[in-house]
């Protein structure tokens, strides 16, 4: 194992006592507990959006507690799942007076946390909504998208939550405007290389010299085929056979494009993707009007990439299309 | 070697295919050479700044056209210096009436490159000056400054001539703000595994398996020491040692801090590393006025980091917080 770090059993904490230290003025922890991460720029009177989970995705998912965005995030372990009482800490803190919304990705232990949390809080007082990102098609056959894992798309519902929040809609509103983003969401990854847990110590998975697996997940869970890596335009066009049709995109719709790299793959690579992902979506007539090319969602060292598009309406255009403000996304409106 | 590609000999044509692809709205290439990239957004009778060099370290050098940062940059094959036509064309499209600042790295190519296209640029009546990054501490010792490589902190004299430009300073002022700002800002950087050129096909370097390089360039220059790899507390130790002395930081002093992974090299980490360099500041009195961690200056897939710190007076903390936005990097004032 090669890393940068102390102890490996530190691995997290040192990691959050860096970003408070790097992030003073955008980010706190509540309950005396650095793994309670919220928003130091609260807003009063505006729905809250919690997120939470497993570490070693940076920049999911505290990476998109900010303006326009996320009020706080519950940090767990690497690849483990916050507890009940941090994520309730945070529910606490992010209520403004409107409720809570939580959104995080499809995994029993996740759901597990966020439920109980959800039970504390309506003992308080404090009204829940929960949404559960499920955007991985490679997960799970179509009809039975409860059971897929929510991978890099989530962001898409980050944006439009947040912006969403931000425009001061109400906690119904936004959780409608998030189950449309997740309606109109779906990614498939590929991962060239395992990451290693620093605990463990060891690559999580082996795959060959020249082996791509398409479908992996962003833990190393089993994807739907193995084989020799193809030319970069070639494995697109695999990926995209399922996302496109699962979205039934034709002539004239709009989408947005997250190019994600898992976090070993150059962003000159990403760019060669991406240049595919342009020609196919022009061919068919399917205007892309917004695009991010980077590292949204990642596991650590793992080389691959993933694609997420998101079909648009005029509301999920201009949302995303909203300022948004983290130490980690920031955008400037438009 | 296990990359994302279609054919080597394509790799940046196809790289800067996408990135226009992606950001239609804010990069364009003139001269009919995708080479030669340039702002969508010109503003009139603002000063031009125009960068270039090998392809490789995105976001270096191109990401860092845009709004409040630099007007354009000649591309070249990857760590290969642009030609001197490519820069001339950049530098006439750079051209607002105000004349142009060169910013680039100390690398021969570069030189002979834009010292060719600054006289291309006399010829034609473009006032052109010139500015050459030299950050990186291991490669020359003091005193010998002109012979040190430039690397990632001139992400730093960026910001600052891009933000003077932007503020409507002339030439000559923002000429003498890039060279405040590069007098102010020194770097290190390590790595932990080599990078592979996709036309070479295999790695530029070995490293034993559990071994650093400490010194380390960004094409794989050699470093000034070798050995086991060890904590991150105890590298980012004798890392600062050379830059906070050159520096001569002393309490009551205000810097801005860039961590910079250079490809490979797990978000996470660099924040368990930024950790130690705040603690290391804070125990000297030396207040941290902006710090950016993530990728900004890259050789594709290795691994490893550098820390930058440019120590600021008031004008430079000014130009530092100031509004920025490319596809590549966006900040929001402050």
């Amino acid at each position: 194992m090669k890393k940068f770090l102390n102890k490996a059993e530190d691995f997290v904490d040192e990691m959050l006592d860096g970003i408070y230290a790097a992030h003073p003025d955008k980010l706190r922890f509540v309950a005396d507990d650095r793994r309670c991460l919220v928003t130091a720029r609260p807003v009063s009177g505006k729905v809250g959006l919690v997120t939470g989970g497993g570490s070693g995705h940076l920049p999911l998912f505290l990476g998109y507690v900010g303006t326009g965005l996320l009020d706080g995030a519950a940090v767990g372990g690497v690849f483990q799942s916050p507890s009940a009482d941090q994520a309730f800490e945070v529910t606490r803190a992010a209520d403004q007076g409107a409720g809570v919304l939580y959104i995080y990705g499809n995994y029993t232990g996740d759901i597990l946390t966020f439920d109980m949390a959800a039970e504390m809080a309506d003992a308080e007082g404090i009204r829940v909504l929960s949404l559960v990102g499920n955007d991985d098609v490679a997960s799970s056959p179509a009809g039975e998208e409860h059971k897929r894992r929510g991978v890099a798309g989530i962001l898409f519902i980050y944006k439009a939550a947040g912006a969403a929040a931000a425009e001061g809609m109400n906690l119904d509103e936004v959780l409608r405007v998030a189950e449309k983003a997740r309606a109109n969401t779906r990614t498939m990854g590929v991962a060239l290389s395992s990451c290693i847990v620093p605990e463990v110590g060891r690559a999580t998975f082996s795959i060959g010299e020249s082996d791509m697996e398409i479908g992996m997940g962003i833990h190393g869970e089993p994807g739907i085929r193995r084989g020799p890596l193809r030319p970069a335009d070639e494995v697109v066009d695999e990926m995209l056979g399922p996302i496109l049709g699962e979205l039934s995109l034709a002539k004239g719709d709009s989408v947005a494009v997250l190019m994600n790299g898992l976090g070993g793959t150059p962003q000159e690579e990403l760019y060669i993707l991406y240049r595919r992902v342009a020609g196919v979506l022009a061919e068919r007539g399917v205007s892309v009007r917004k695009t991010y090319v980077g590292e949204f969602a990642t596991s650590m060292e793992m080389a691959g990439f993933s694609i997420s598009i998101m079909r648009l309406d005029d509301e999920l255009a201009r949302l995303v299309a909203a300022q948004a403000d983290s130490p980690f996304f920031a955008q400037h409106q438009g």
